[in-house]
C-alpha cells in the first residue's frame, strides 16, 4: 500500500527521500541543478541516485521501475530531476510515481519561440571531441598546471595566465587544476615557504611576474587543522609556526600589492569563480 | 527604437543574441543549465555573459542595466537564465527587458510542497569548506592523481580506485584529474608505450592490478592529428606507428580482458561519467 504525502518530519531517520537525477547524457546538468535546488533545504538529507545515458525506451522503463520501487519501499514520492531531450523518452519518465521536476519542459519551447529557431539537439555536440579546439585548450591548460605545480618549474611563467601563491596547504593545486579543466586557464602555483617568508621579499623567480600573482589565504585555525592531519605534532603544523607564516605572507601581499582571497569558507568552484571575477581573467574555453 | 521579435535568420552575422547566466553564487548552475539548453539549438551562436555573485540590490540593478543595454544595442531580447534564491533580488532581474528564464521559480516551491519542509538557503552551505570531509577527499584524490600521473610512480597502486591505461595522448591525464576533482576518485594513469606494446604482455607494475585497469582508446586518425600537433613529422606521430600501437593495445585489451572505451567523440565529462557507469565505481564525494 502506498502512503501518500506522509509527513517527513516524523519519520524514523533511516527513511530518506530519494532524489533521482536522470538524463540521456552525462546527467551533469540534472545533477548540478538538482543538488543546487536540494541544497536550499539545508539539513534535509536525500538519497541521491544518478542515472545517466537514458537514451532508449527500455532504459527509460528501467529507470521508472527504480523510481517506483523507491516509492514502494519508502512510502515517499521520489523527486525526479530530468534533462531528457526526446519527448518520447521524457514522457515515459514522467509516468513514474514521483514528483516530476521536468527541467527542460517549457524552457526549450520558450527559447525557441523567442529566437525563432527550432531546437536541433544533434547539432552543436562536437565541441568536446578530443580533436576540438576547446578540448585542446583544456588539455594544454591541464598540462601547464601539472608542469608548473608547486613551484616545480619557474621557467615557463611567461606562458602563465595566473600564478597562484600561498602557504603550503592553502588550496593552490586543486584551484590551478580546476581553472585549467573548467576554464582552460593556464595557472601555475608557487608555495611561499619559510625560506621565502623570512626575507619578506618575493622570491626571485616571481619578481618579474608580480602582475600575474594571486594569493590564497585561509584562517589560521583551519591551516593548523589541515597541517595536523598531514603531519601531526610537527613544527610545520604548530599554531606558532602557522601564525608566523600568516603574518609574513600578509606582509608580502600588502607590500607587494598582490590581490588575495580568504578561501576558508569556499569550495574549489567558488575560489576559481572569485578569482576570475577579481582578476578579470578571460576563459579560454566555454 | 526597439525592434521586437526581429527574425534572427536574416540578421547580419555580427549581431548575436546575448545569453546571460546570473546567480547570487558562482553561477555554475545557471551556466551549466543555460549552456545545456542553448546547445539544443545547434549552430545558433550566442553572446554569453556570466554574472556571478549578484547578491545585493545594487548588483542586481547593475545586471539589469547590462541586460537592457544589450537589448538596446542588438535589438534582440537577451535570454536571461538565473538561479537567484532571494525573491527580492530575483524580482529586480525579472524587470529587465529580456526573455526571463527564471530557473528556480516554481521548482523550489514544488519541492517544498512535496517534502513538507520550508527552504532554508543558508543551511547546508558548509560542505565545500577547506576543512570539510568532501574537500579533503577531493584534495587527497587530486594529489593521488598528480603523484600517479603518466606512470610516474607505480608503488601506490594499492590505493588506487582505478588505473587508466592507453596510448600516449589518449586523454588519460585530464580524465584522471576530472575523476579526482569531480568525484573524489583516486585515479592513476599509465601510458602503454612502444616498449610495453612490443611484448603484448601487461607491464610488470600493472600485472597485480588487472582488475583496476580501464583502457581509453581513440580513433587512429584523431590520434595521428593530436600527435602531429605535438611532434609534427615524427615517427611517433606517423600513421604507420599509430596503427601499429592501436593494433597492439587492442590485443592487450582483448587478451587481458580490460574494459575499454573509445573516447574520440567524448568530452572529458562524458569519459568520466561513462567510466563510472561501466565500472560501477562509487564516488567518494557528492
Amino acid at each position: 500500500m502506498y502512503v501518500h504525502n506522509a509527513p517527513t518530519n516524523n519519520l524514523p531517520p533511516t527513511i530518506m527521500r530519494s532524489a533521482f537525477f536522470i538524463s540521456d547524457g552525462t546527467a551533469i546538468t540534472a545533477e548540478t541543478l538538482g543538488r543546487s535546488l536540494l541544497s536550499q533545504f539545508g539539513d534535509v538529507k536525500f538519497d541521491i541516485k544518478i542515472i545517466p545515458y537514458v537514451d532508449t525506451i527500455e532504459l527509460a522503463q528501467d529507470a521508472v521501475k527504480r523510481i517506483n520501487e523507491s516509492y514502494r519501499l519508502s512510502g515517499l514520492k521520489p523527486l525526479v530531476f530530468d534533462t531528457i531531450v526526446s519527448d518520447e523518452i521524457r514522457a515515459i519518465i514522467n509516468e513514474a510515481d514521483a514528483c516530476n521536476l521536468d527541467i527542460y519542459e517549457g524552457l526549450i519551447a520558450r527559447i525557441a519561440d523567442e529566437i525563432g529557431h527550432k531546437p536541433d539537439p544533434h547539432a552543436g555536440m562536437a565541441h568536446g571531441r578530443v580533436d576540438s579546439e576547446d578540448y585542446k585548450a583544456r588539455i594544454d591548460a591541464v598540462h601547464f598546471a601539472l608542469d608548473n605545480d608547486d613551484g616545480a618549474r619557474t621557467t615557463h611563467y611567461d606562458g602563465a595566465d595566473i600564478i597562484l601563491v600561498g602557504l603550503s596547504r592553502s588550496g593552490k593545486t586543486p584551484t590551478s587544476l580546476y581553472l585549467a579543466l573548467q576554464f582552460g586557464i593556464r595557472a601555475a602555483n608557487y608555495p611561499l615557504t619559510e625560506d621565502d617568508l623570512d626575507t619578506s621579499q618575493l622570491p626571485k623567480a616571481l619578481q618579474p611576474y608580480r602582475h600575474k600573482l594571486f594569493g590564497l589565504t585561509i584562517d589560521t585555525d583551519r591551516l593548523v587543522r589541515i597541517r595536523q592531519e598531514r603531519k601531526a605534532g610537527s613544527r610545520y603544523a604548530s599554531l606558532a609556526q602557522c601564525q608566523e607564516e600568516q603574518r609574513a605572507i600578509q606582509a608580502i601581499y600588502t607590500t607587494q600589492k598582490i590581490p588575495n582571497l580568504n578561501v576558508s569558507e569556499m569550495s574549489i568552484e567558488e575560489i576559481a569563480t572569485r578569482i576570475l571575477q577579481m582578476t578579470g581573467l578571460t576563459r579560454r574555453i566555454g
